[in-house]
């Protein structure tokens, strides 16, 4: 049995700080490093993909929606073409800084609203797993578990990463239950971290609705932007690791 | 003798229209394209560099300072670190489509304030150099012509390509003068054809007070985004041709 | 008979120019002017409040989505918050420039997909219409002749001016065809002027099946982006003023 | 012996949170408020105002450089008419929301390198007040206390407030040491109240170079984004009453 885990980093901008990004390291074994359109900045980047090549992380790009403003979480009407682009612009900026640390970019994970909209729409997921693709066909797409966006993947010749969400609520269909409602996000480390054990070893989460669902999970997110990211980054990994679960970069086994 | 011919090329943005991007390209044999900082956007940079390619251009990087609303003309006081970023940046993110489109850059020129900032100042013009070196030292970074920013490229083992400007009148030191003043830009396109040839058959050009200056230039800059820019492009390598000078790809023979 | 010609201007941004406002300013009664957000600088707001001014046209703010991008034609999932404060934002913005040019404005006119944002849906327009009336109940609100907006402008206690497009295709229930439909825009300056008139005098337009739609308006938008703009609003006017309509501004009437 | 305490809030933007904006309103008595070109956004904006309102602080705008990547501390070469409207812009933005809250402005501080810019520099100087000036000649300027902006503003007929700074050294000529210096800034609230004590009682600061440079104040700056923030900001009320003075707002007294 084996997982990896990813946090979504280098969302700081100028002055601006969010997340524990180099205390979250420590657990994680993939980083998925904002691109400046959503959040980050290249200093942000440059000093994000150091730090996570001295970690020996999976480094990732987490392309998002032109819209720092709203932190990419606005869906956005794009067409694919602009969906595209915007992902290809944005893998390739990330490139450029993997590329001057010494490291090859591994695999992409939209973010937010980016994310959500192709989970939920094929031609979304395709304009996505285009622009990815036409950077190289080498890079695993980080999708949500049982989710359409896989089969885009898959159809393009890319290897798919299924993710699961250890501190996220889920609805009965498979999707994440939205940050809006209430008892959607999970704090409890402990509980967050049984979830995802069950998610690896059991290949099965319990909806907000009680509901068991089956899922099959390479990746399971962790966030690092609450006060308590680090310590359930920290419980998560001693958790998996205790259940006999080999906690590693999802390029090793993908 | 041999020269290239380069010019500016996609810096419209979203709706707004600058230049008459592939008339040009029918003159010109290198395209520094714009990077989303100055002007240009993903959608815009994709089809450039896909019309570049198929025009067979030696396609290059044009980065600018992260300032749309003044076109990247206003100096701002940046730190090294911040320009060689900024410079990684946009030169990644160009060269994800140049990769998309099956060719290689093949130079990088700065654009407007931070190409006048590098021409003056020794250490901005390391960062600049560095920026583009920390990405590929095979790239070509573009320089005025006896301009102190050759020394920065070739101390950090780049080649450099001295540019002329066929159609800015020069100052004594060798220098542009400002677009401010008056007749600072020739519109009158036989003249600039006469001044492209002085340079690279004389090795000379007449500054604005009178007198001659010596100089060599590897590639001669033509800009895009005037009423009579394609004439002016289609004059210079008439004349350039008629005075048995081979107009090339900068790459070709640097 | 009377009715008010309007037009969108201020949008040229930084160096890139759209439109032909002075051209334009001839023959319109009444400006709305963009704010900053998905077009316009505060440049451009004061030469074109300062122009507006001068030819005494009826001054009014155009405010669209943070998207300069996709010039605000890209729907966006925003709170009414978000609309609200973004609409006041913009308002108070152009007001400033309004009042250093010593006029006052007169109507809030939403750009793009913030305009097709509330006129199909009742909570948006709602939030459009707070935010305008949160800077003042004495604006009147262009609102698409016939749509709810309408009301929403009215339950607030603003007035409502109700808007008819001469220059594009109208589906049978009272909305504009999508731009992204053939012959959606109309660019024959005759047919165009024969539909501002039949609107006005006959309260009556044809739309694109050929049903005659019943309609009130109150004021015409003429778009002032394209080739033939100056030539189209030059023929509505006359047109108009042939047929004994008076074209003035929209707050002498409402 | 009367002196006011400012400081500069509604930093925050988007998900990013700068200051601790409620808590230091306690202590203060004006709120210079960002307007959206360095920091802040509309709805941190309007959320600023109405807390600022609550509280009854003096409210005034903090506009800043259209540069949010280097949160408007970077020099950038804008002419005076950028610098003129960009603060038109910004004050008019942020006068709508005090106006749809029921407050007035009553001043305006230019932020970080647009203040430090119209210090040194008496044509940069003139266009910020210019710029205020525009908007209401009502307006409080807050200037660098022994400052030539002082005179700037006078001469347009506007007040002006001294501003001294309670937390950061002071080089010999009244300027302030750059951030950059060691030392520069006083983290010891004890340290920073008797500097303010200073300043008012007796009329003196010393300089980081042991001098006594002589000034007047008429308000004193305290910094809401660093860890004591709020105990320095209580720590000078407190000592300025101690010391017989009272703390109110500066359109109370000037």
């Amino acid at each position: 049995m084996e997982v990896d885990l990813n946090c979504d980093l280098g969302e700081s901008f100028g002055r601006y700080r969010i997340g524990a990004d180099e205390a979250m390291m420590q657990y994680i074994t993939s980083a998925n490093i904002a691109c400046g359109y959503h959040a980050g900045d290249p200093l942000v980047m440059d000093r994000t993909v150091r730090l996570a090549a001295k970690h020996r992380l999976g480094v990732g790009a987490h392309p998002g929606l032109p819209d720092l403003m709203g932190f990419g979480r606005r869906a956005m009407q794009l067409s694919s073409e602009e969906i595209e682009d915007y992902i290809l612009y944005q893998v390739g900026a990330l490139a450029a800084f993997a590329r001057a640390a010494g490291v090859e970019l591994v695999h992409v994970k939209p973010h937010g609203a980016l994310y959500n909209m192709a989970v939920k729409d094929m031609e979304l997921a395709r304009a996505v797993v285009q622009g990815i693709a036409r950077f190289s066909r080498e890079f695993i797409v980080v999708c949500l578990a049982g989710s359409p966006m896989i089969e885009a993947a898959e159809e393009a010749g890319l290897r798919a990463a299924q993710e699961g969400f250890a501190d996220r609520a889920y609805n009965q269909d498979g999707t994440l239950q939205s940050r809006k409602e209430p008892r959607s996000v999970i704090h409890d480390p402990q509980r967050a971290a049984e979830r995802a054990v069950g998610m690896v070893r059991d290949k099965v989460v319990v909806a907000h609705t009680g509901e068991e669902i089956p899922l099959h999970v390479d990746t399971i997110c962790v966030h690092g932007d609450r006060p308590t990211a680090v310590q359930i980054a920290q419980v998560i990994r001693r958790e998996l690791e205790a259940s006999g679960i080999a906690v590693k970069p999802m390029g090793s086994f993908l």
